[in-house]
């Protein structure tokens, strides 16, 4: 496939290039060409353009080319959930809620679940996920049957899972499709003993990998593991060499000079997550510390049983709004800084390097947003308005390794949204809830 | 015009009235009919339909029908400040930005960028604003151009008006068209002097009027009227008597119990605006506080320099988010009290009792929320869905006084878009901004 997206502002998000009008070609699965107008007016004859088959070509008219955001901590089967319970306490929405609804699924269940969420990601220009639930194969094969990019992440712990089903889904998993990879995890400190967290050290050690996991959510947490161990969660995991080779942290609100230290020595990364924590009332997370010591931080939507949306726009305006409330001061962070924590930092933490930025040769994830809506105008600065201003209905198209898969409100995923919808509804008619 | 919106789901917000399956007629700007599915079948013969001459008739598609949401503060006047300066401590944005670039400003100036507001108002479901700007005319002239109820408040202060302006206003715009009112406030206790405040008092004693104002929204406007006055802002504004008639105060982020029990004396409404607040960091707002004892809560935006959306999704997950923050408890307020403040308690505020609920006789303020969007599945509770998932994009009509002003993203308010934007664009060239 040959596309061909053309007048178009881009915002490459290449460090301190500002934004251009130009043009950017796909073929297949990678950007083949990007430049500014002027160097394509300047350098290239008119007749060469229809030398070329293309098979789509999208007058962009104005609107805004970037690179899709990284939604770096879901879990995508949840939807289930969503608006089932809310108004709840963390501890107790899990155990009498999350915990017994989950146990009646079957990874057959969750499939058209995690569909369901696939279709809202796209809707708000979100193109991969970094995805830890129970049922990673329903959600592999909704991400494969739909072409979401999906890195997955292991939800090792106590309770329903194993270190050898963890070893055999990384092996598995890594080779399976272009659009899918696999990270070593688990679920959280709490979740998991000691000697669970001492076998995966040995397997990451063994494979040399990073490692992610829910990470000082809550105060409680913290407190429960300085019983436990007499440490941080940071801390004591480190302590048993989990951070070896780098990885990092889901949440990571209520975190300690030493365990920024840890961050700091590992390089791990911090993935915010801020609707989540406001509305389960876990806290706000010291992200304006975390930016000021150079630890990267990505962002995440959380579950959409606790969030209750996937929706990247809330929560860019998230971390600058209870940034700067936790500070006390308006000018925290920056609303360029937030931008490259929802696309270039979490590319980093998902290891996929070839979708940080637009540039020839890289993966063409690509959202285009409509700066001719309301919301989107005047143009004093388009990147503020992404982030303080913008919304899903700004997403006007989501490409994912260089398909089109939403475009002006339809969905290209080779079924109907209302089927998935029924499918959603039939299947908790089934399970009675 | 008659209009029929039928097959729909409906929730009229009348009090623990639940979400049924039926009809809206409307006749010119009222609801002349609504009713259930199943009494529709059992009493109206299938005949009868065709005898009222349609001119329009809509099949909701199992969508929902509610009141329109009630922006109840707003400074619409302020779009041509978006993204203009962000990232800066209240004082300094207001004495360094907002007010030199304000100065700039003719009322001829203004009249594109209220219209831009509009426009957003239109996409997020507001029916009706509760606006206080320098440029009153402006305003006004817009919203009748464009058809939006607004309720007009005076922004009375030291330097941009007068009290003999003031009532001018309050007898000239309470007159002039169905969709507008004027109700008497003033900007701030700390912008204007003791005088002028007891001049505001003397006509609202005249009048026997409410008065609104922005009230308690910083820790320094509270530290500074104590220093000034003996008082906070809420107490000294009781003693001269301001609030002997109602009314209420914008933001109300940092009030004592003693502030509380003059709300609950004089019968006076919070009007929320957590967006902002937490964007400037001015703090959160105790809103569940507000809740046990009875203080009405309604909604605002605020304006687009400070927010910068004009969204009341975003201010709705926000209202909880930061109330759970403040709280440290997720349960801290229920989302369909929330709802109720979005809507009921604003028409309370902005004193348009007919636009509170959906019912026979009630101006037909109405909105059409898009259940078949992929943030709005699957169906557990609508009103959770609304609240902590809606967004901009579930926005599929937008009804006010009668008309479809916005409809499956098109609007129908007799100019293009796109000439707003470029008036916009042009004025910002013409001022150098």
């Amino acid at each position: 496939m040959n596309i061909r997206l053309y007048n178009a502002r881009i915002l490459t998000m290449e460090k301190d290039r500002d934004i251009f009008f130009g043009e950017i070609w796909i073929k297949n699965d990678k950007i083949a060409f990007i430049e500014q107008q002027s160097q394509i007016d300047m350098h290239m004859s008119v007749p060469d353009l229809p030398r070329i088959n293309w098979d789509v070509q999208i007058d962009c008219e104005g609107n805004l080319l970037m690179p899709g955001f990284k939604n770096c901590h879901t879990h995508s089967g949840m939807t289930f959930l969503r608006s089932y319970a809310d108004d709840m306490p963390l501890a107790k929405w899990l155990n009498e809620k999350v915990f017994p609804a989950e146990a009646k699924l079957t990874p057959y269940d969750i499939y058209p679940f995690v569909k369901l969420a696939i279709l809202e990601y796209l809707t708000a220009g979100i193109t991969s996920i970094f995805d830890m639930y129970i049922a990673t194969e329903a959600t592999a094969k909704a991400c494969m049957d739909m072409g979401m990019r999906c890195v997955l992440v292991s939800g090792l712990n106590n309770f329903t899972s194993s270190i050898e089903k963890l070893e055999q889904e990384y092996l598995d998993y890594n080779r399976r499709s272009p659009l899918l990879t696999y990270q070593m995890g688990c679920h959280a400190e709490y979740t998991c003993s000691k000697e669970l967290l001492q076998k995966l050290s040995e397997l990451v050690h063994r494979y040399e990998v990073s490692v992610y996991l829910h990470l000082a959510e809550t105060q409680q947490e913290v407190k429960e593991c300085r019983e436990r161990y007499g440490m941080t969660p940071a801390a004591f995991l480190d302590s048993l060499g989990l951070f070896d080779f780098g990885g990092g942290g889901y949440h990571c609100v209520h975190m300690t000079d030493e365990d920024m230290e840890v961050f700091e020595r590992r390089g791990l990364s911090v993935i915010t997550n801020p609707a989540s924590n406001a509305k389960l009332a876990s806290g706000m997370a010291p992200v304006a510390e975390y930016v000021k010591r150079k630890i990267p931080v990505a962002i995440g939507t959380d579950g959409p049983a606790s969030n209750n949306c996937l929706d990247m726009f809330r929560e860019m305006f998230l971390v600058a709004g209870l940034s700067n409330l936790r500070e006390m001061d308006a000018t925290s962070v920056d609303a360029m800084e937030i931008l490259r924590m929802a696309t270039v930092n979490g590319s980093k933490v998902m290891n996929l390097p070839d979708t940080d930025i637009l540039a020839k040769g890289k993966k063409a994830d690509i959202i285009m947003i409509d700066l001719h809506q309301p919301n989107m105008q005047p143009i004093h600065n388009i990147a503020k308005n992404i982030v303080y201003s913008g919304s899903k209905s700004n997403i006007k198209m989501t490409m994912i390794n260089g398909k089109i898969l939403y475009k002006d409100g339809q969905f290209n995923i080779g079924e109907k949204p209302e089927d998935i919808y029924k499918a959603c509804q039939e299947t908790l008619e089934k399970l009675d809830l």
